[in-house]
Formats: C-alpha cells, structure tokens, sequence
C-alpha cells in the first residue's frame, strides 16, 4: 500500500515528504496506521548526522499513537481497530531481559532494530524498488508502519491518540525515571537539568512522587514558567553564576546536597554537575539524556565512595506493554499532565518546521497530525 | 603516661618507635590499651605522601582492638574493662547523616578528625612537648590510644583481640561491600578485582550471601589459592589476555556480564572495567580501592543508560557501634574467617617489616601484637 511518509534521505537535509510503498504485516507483524506522533530531540540527534548509528535513507520518528489497521499471522494479543502506542524498547517476555524482574531493555529483537530492519531481517518500506530503512522499529513518520506484535502496547480507546502520543517516550521517560530508576519518597529533595520535555516531565514525576523541593536548572529561563506551572520549587539558571560550579551552588541552596538529580540535556558536563550536587551518603544521579558518540562522562571516585550513586534510565524503566496503559489510565485520570506540553501542532507536510521550532527552543512538544 | 608508639615523622621514611606522652581522656573520650593492629594499605599510602590529606608528624593505625582503660567524664556506654574496636567511622546516632537511615557516615567530628585532632580541637599525643597528630580519628599504632567515645564499638570479651582488630577496617570493609552496598542476592554472579585483604573480604561476603559463580580478578596468581580456599570460582589473570580488555573477557566468561563487581585495588582504569563487566539492565559496581589524588573515574554515560549502576561503599556501609559487634559475633560463630587472613604476626618494634611484606605482596595481612 501507498503512505504518506516524512523521508530521510541523508544526515543533515531536512525530511522529504513523499508517497512511499509499505508491505503488509509478516508473521508476529502489525500494520498500524499512526493517528499522530511527537516530534522529539532523538530524531533530530540522527537526523543531524551526530548518531554513530545512524543509517540512511530512513523513516523516523517514534513518538506516536495509531490504530490497528492489520494484523499478520501469528498476532493474538492484537486485533484490528486497537489503539496503540509503539514501543522502540519492546516487551517480549521471555528473553532474559524480560525475565529478570529488573530492567526494561528486552533485548528481543534488539540487533536487527539497531540494523533499521524488522526481525526477519528485512525491511516493509520502500520507494520506487529502493528500501527505505525503519528507524527504532517504529518509524511514525510514516501514515502507515508496520511493528513487530511485542512493540505495540495495547492502550484504553477513549485516550486521545493525539495528546498520549507523547507517553510514546518523552513524558514516560521523565515520569518513569522518577517513579521506577530513582523511586523517588515524599519529601525528598530533586535536582532536575534541563526543560525539555523530559526535564518538564522530571518534574510532573516529582510532584507525583511528593517530593519535597524540585529545583531546575536551565539556561534559558523563559522555560521556568511551565516547569513552575507544574511544581518545581526552585530555578536556577547556571549564567546567574559565571564563578560558581553549578553543583556547589545546588549543594548550598540544599543544605548539603540533593536526594536526587536528573540530567535531561545529553551534557556530559552537566551529567558531572548532576552527580556532584548530590548529597554525600546517599544521593543518587540519573543519567537521562543521550550524550554525543564517544563522549565519556567523569568525575572523582570519592564522589561514590562517600555514597553517591550514578545511574541511568531508558524509556524511564518503563516496561511498555505491561506497564504504559497505567500511564495512559493515569493521563486519562488527570494525574498526568500532556495536553500542556503540547505548544505546536502540525501537518505532516511541515515536520521539518516542527524541527526548526525545537532547534531554537521555542516549544516543549510539536504533535504531527496526519 | 608514656606509651610505645610507631611515630611517621615525614612522608616516605620508615615508621620510628618512640616512646610518646599520651594525655588522659577529657570529655566524652576513652583511653583504650591497643592489645593488637593490623597494618593496612591506607596506612601505607598516607605514609608515602600520596595522600593529599596526609599530614605529619602523625602516629598512623586504624585497625585495632583493645581494652579501655580510662573513660573520661560524661561517657556512659563504655567503662574500664570492655573490649572495644576503634571506628574510623564513627556513630553519634544524632547527626543528619546517622539519622538518614540511609548511610554510616557519621560526620559529627569528621572535620576535626581530617585534621588529626581531637573533637575539641587538640592532640593527646606529645614527644618532648612537641604535638603529634592523630590519624583516622583512630591512631593505633601507639599502645596507649584516646578516642572519642562515639568511635568506639564495644565487643564481645570472648572474641581474641589480636583476631577481630581486623574487623575495624578491611573485612568488614569487603563483607559489608558485598552485604551492606551491593546486597548481592542468592544465585547471583560476582566479579571481584584485587585479591588484597580487602578483596578476599568481598569473597568471604558472596559466599555468605550465596552467590552463585565468584570471578576473582588479580595480576599476581599466587593470591588466587586463599581466594580459591575462601570460595571463588574462576579465576582470571589479565596478564593471560593481553589483547583483550578484562571486562570483555568478563563479559565472555558470564554470558552478558555480572550481576554485582567490585573494585579493591584504587585504580581508575580498573574500577572502569569493572564497571563494564557488569550485566546490561542491571548490574551494579562497587568501587572499594581508594585512588590516587586527583585521579578521575570515566566511561560511556551509554553504560549507565543501559541499566548499569556505579556506586561506592566505605567501611562496608556498616555502622560502627551498632552493627560491627554483630559481626564479631558471627566471627565467633565461625561464619566470618579471619585467622586465614592474618599471615604474619610481629611485635611493634618490627612494624616497618609489615610495611615491605605488604609492598611485597607477600602477606594478606599482617598483625602486630603490643
């Protein structure tokens, strides 16, 4: 079948719309038409050439909501008309990953997706005889996509696909790092790095969790009005203090030190001064952001010794098909707030301005309607 | 009174025996009869000047047990005749830090310790009126030793001095890494770098917490025999895999890595292996070695992100007065080894010998007996 698609053809030009061809479901496949996707800084990380595994020509995104349109043979837990939001961390349940009780990352179907293909190998997207590549192994960037069964997580119909097409992964990742990587008690001190939309949704997770102060640290202050809107306590913008190691103005705001902080930047630096302002003996730091390839993050080992921790977080250790139609149930039930992140939308035919928007910063999310 | 001690008058020079003063106990201190100490890699690396906290002249020694003596006023939980180990980390139970829950480290006197005085801001310890400082809060290589009353353990008076002294610092260092920190659970895979005292420890600890498969990492194959006879399973000298960086060889040998590492030597490149041989998803680093000034930790953030975990521990996360007598106990009751461990006994006067055999790599431990 024919589907409109926002095409990457090669790093650093902007996406190219064009009518591309989609095969149907194989065997364990579905066949998802996406109702709307997010567009977030991941896509723009391989986009822009800087991801080392990158690979072009390709379809990206995998920020999205859609409906079941077909599934292929085999495909039990899924029938046509479901609502679902793709997962680019699947849940199969039975590889060793799943299985452990302790992290997210199955581990599946993990080198043919890092490959741009589905399981089989190969790939359902093609234009003109040419094959154009998945991307995360959800490609939302086309109308039309077809998904491995165990990367679709089956989610309440009355949910608008438009809005919790973010809990696809920004808004997950922020909440789920607070709420399943850190574990975050009422009361407890929180150090947030970073408004984007994980930073934001750091802090939703925060006020969730109760915690006691959520201080944000951004350069840019104009993001500190959404981040106070949805419960940070304190802001700190890193040029206020040009002499001053961030860290040790966080640790002397703090008495001593945050219970808990978060990098939602990528800044190696900053996943230093993260650490850092973490409270001696018992402190712990999630790494959120995805740094640069080849950049190595570093600090002093006393910084652990005396009882900090360094962690990280992907997909905030949110199991998809088990656990994101909580987090659906939750937005549906107002404790989760999406509708307010969304400052842009448009059309498929202008993606690459919702690109230009999160490059100057003037959006926490653009949702693509097809 | 006047009291045997090893005095380190400069960095880098031997150890000289003295006959120094020793002040009595004031206010909430204890004079305590060292009967035996251990000499451990920290007193080794503060004499040698590579300590930048280092400081002299300086009566060094933080492995001890001993008698009290003479308590001073106001000391309550302590009188004349208990058998007492000294805490380089002490318990005042009152501070944040004891109060968290979450941490052993006290930090009620810490800035006077760190200075080599008393919690009232001066020595006991004298040679021809000229001060000498104290070292660890602890200072047991003198016969006759003040300590404040918060850093003193109290102790089962069946269990041998000249044995559970090593209980103040590098056993309980390793066992509690292992039961404290890490909280390796039954079944569970361990890597262990360095077969040190401290090293062996953290054998000992996974085979109390039932661990399943023990990999015992050292570049001398002469300590693999006391880590086989301690429980270990495998055993891997780098040196026997030239080409290869250790954590692959790891990696290779544990289908995927890990579940818990340690690192017991201080060295940074090293406490970065073990980090990457833990398991993706979820295995957790221990950093035990204390590095060289300045010297700096680093990898991937990616590692993180993927699920792995960086932590410390010091002192083996054990509090020193209410949980070291627990372990005395279980010393007594046969579960914690400790005579293995001590492979040289010698009287003050040849403590510098200690020093070479330990240089040496030719003890795991040795004991000096007043």
């Amino acid at each position: 079948m024919k589907s409109r698609a926002a095409v990457a053809w090669e790093a650093g030009k902007p996406l190219s719309i064009e009518q591309v061809d989609v095969a149907g479901p194989k065997a364990g496949e579905v066949l998802v038409r996406i109702v709307a996707t997010g567009v977030c800084h991941t896509d723009a990380f391989t986009l822009s050439g800087a991801d080392p595994e990158g690979m072009f020509p390709v379809i990206l995104g995998h920020e999205g909501g859609g409906i079941v349109e077909e599934v292929g043979e085999g495909v039990t837990s899924l029938q046509v008309g479901d609502h679902v939001i793709p997962l680019y961390t699947p849940e199969c349940g039975e590889c060793k990953f799943c299985r452990s009780g302790k992290t997210n990352l199955c581990q599946k179907i993990r080198v043919t997706q890092g490959q741009g293909l589905m399981p089989d190998g190969t790939s359902r997207f093609s234009l003109n005889g040419k094959p154009l590549l998945h991307y995360m192994g959800t490609s939302t960037f086309s109308e039309y996509t077809v998904l491995p069964e165990i990367s679709l997580a089956k989610i309440n119909p009355a949910a608008p696909l438009e809005k919790v097409c973010l809990l696809g992964c920004g808004i997950t990742t922020g909440i789920g790092a607070v709420l399943n990587t850190a574990k975050v008690e009422p009361g407890a001190s929180v150090a947030v790095f970073g408004m984007g939309g994980i930073g934001l949704s750091v802090v939703q997770g925060a006020v969730m969790a109760k915690a006691g102060r959520i201080v944000v640290v951004d350069t840019n202050p104009a993001k500190f009005e959404m981040a106070k809107l949805l419960g940070a306590t304190d802001f700190i913008n890193p040029k206020d203090y040009p002499d001053t190691p961030i860290q040790q103005v966080i640790v002397e705001l703090t008495d001593g030190g945050v219970d808990y902080s978060f990098e939602c930047i990528g800044n190696v630096h900053v996943m230093r001064s993260a650490l850092e302002c973490c409270h001696k003996g018992w402190g712990e730091s999630i790494i959120i952001g995805v740094a640069g390839a080849g950049q190595e993050i570093s600090t002093r080992p006393f910084q652990l010794v005396t009882g900090r921790v360094w962690k990280g977080s992907a997909f905030g250790g949110v199991k998809g098909r088990s656990q994101l139609p909580g987090y659906v149930e939750r937005y549906l039930a107002g404790e989760i707030k999406i509708d307010e992140m969304i400052t842009e939308v448009l059309p498929l035919e202008r993606i690459n301005e919702a690109f230009e928007l999160m490059h100057a910063g003037k959006v926490i999310r653009s949702v693509i309607h097809y």
